[in-house]
């Protein structure tokens, strides 16, 4: 398992008309954290998420929300990374504001090949940081 | 249970450099859909959103994928909702292109008074509907 | 110039803490009435959107706004084509409710090739309908 | 007039299946650094943005895209502000990325009551930094 910190501050359009962050928006802010976390493993976003050959969509993400957010409030975001197989894993959130849980999330990748759309296994460089 | 459906075409700005929808993208879809049931129950949405008094926020939300969707893809999504408690409700979303199943989706829904955050109980012309 | 009229719902996820439309959406909202005009046209979008050969990015956006949208607005958006020159057209677009002019917008779009990002002619199945 | 820089990363939510950044993504973006600003004004943002005795909407947003941003580019803005009278002022955007001009915005801001939504004069603290 790895772990990562991410800051972020919410910004206006990350909220709606009830004056708090969109629900969807957080499972955005911690998409986030993940490519942060992918850039500080050297890995170039443009090809890891572009590419022809490999690809890991999402297959699940779930969120619980435990108090609300407004804009401007800043939010660290510890990630946490678990291999569930040679072709799943798991990235899981804690959203914390001042030491607070405000909500924590998950998202399940699958390795597959784009084109055909077939499950492959998880390339090494991404494997060997879970 | 109250079972509604609605039809939505995926646009250019839902989609991702993948060349898909990208996923929490869907979530805010699928809550388009429980606006249109709102609607047809004749409930104000900016009233309901916007309300002083009474708020329900969504405290979990889930989806899985199955199937990826493009751009100018047709999708139909069939809208389920489940009394939990008096303060709770689900809406569950079955997401179908041609009548094969795209993706599912969960929102968890609370009662609150906005102002304290504290629960209350769901107001009768909700309940009824659900 | 080519006419043609889209009708759209605002939704949740379109609003801000403002309580309003933000102002960004309302041109995503835009688009997608320029994503109906193609469809209507019979364009293929994710051919359209996609292509290895031919891309249509916008080179230029504007948007005027004269009164507020919230939640559960219905907007009429009155989409006019025009032809620059032989690479460029533009898109302007009237957002109406209930007959008031609520904002208008403009987009300006140049024929590229997506490869060498060089300019060339925009094709005659886009151009004939401009 | 003040200036102001604000550094970025694009995210893979930024970008639509044409591999590149969406268009009205930018103009979000480009507000972050208005609310990275008022920040650095000392400005409180949930203050600013959920006020009921005064609120400055977006009156126009105007941007001019020159090359292509991809998922993982580094952005800086170049915030400059100015006032165009009692009510009203506007921000330019200049969006670099390694020193090469990628694209240019502008919002033109008015100061207004949100309840009648008269127009009436910028309080001092804006003014004073435009």
């Amino acid at each position: 398992m790895n772990k990562f910190t991410y800051q972020r501050k919410i910004y206006f359009a990350d909220t709606d008309a009830a004056g708090v962050v969109y629900f969807a928006n957080l499972l955005s802010i911690c998409h986030e954290s993940y490519e942060e976390y992918l850039t500080k493993l050297k890995i170039n976003l443009p090809d890891f998420f572009r590419n022809n050959i490999i690809a890991i969509p999402i297959i699940h993400a779930e969120i619980d929300f435990f108090k609300p957010l407004f804009c401007g409030d800043l939010i660290m975001i510890d990630l946490s990374t678990k291999l569930i197989n040679d072709k799943i894993f798991e990235i899981s959130y804690k959203i914390n504001q001042d030491n607070v849980l405000i909500a924590s999330a998950l998202t399940r990748h699958i390795c597959i090949n784009p084109q055909t759309r077939k499950t492959q296994e998880i390339p090494l460089i991404i494997k060997k940081n879970l």
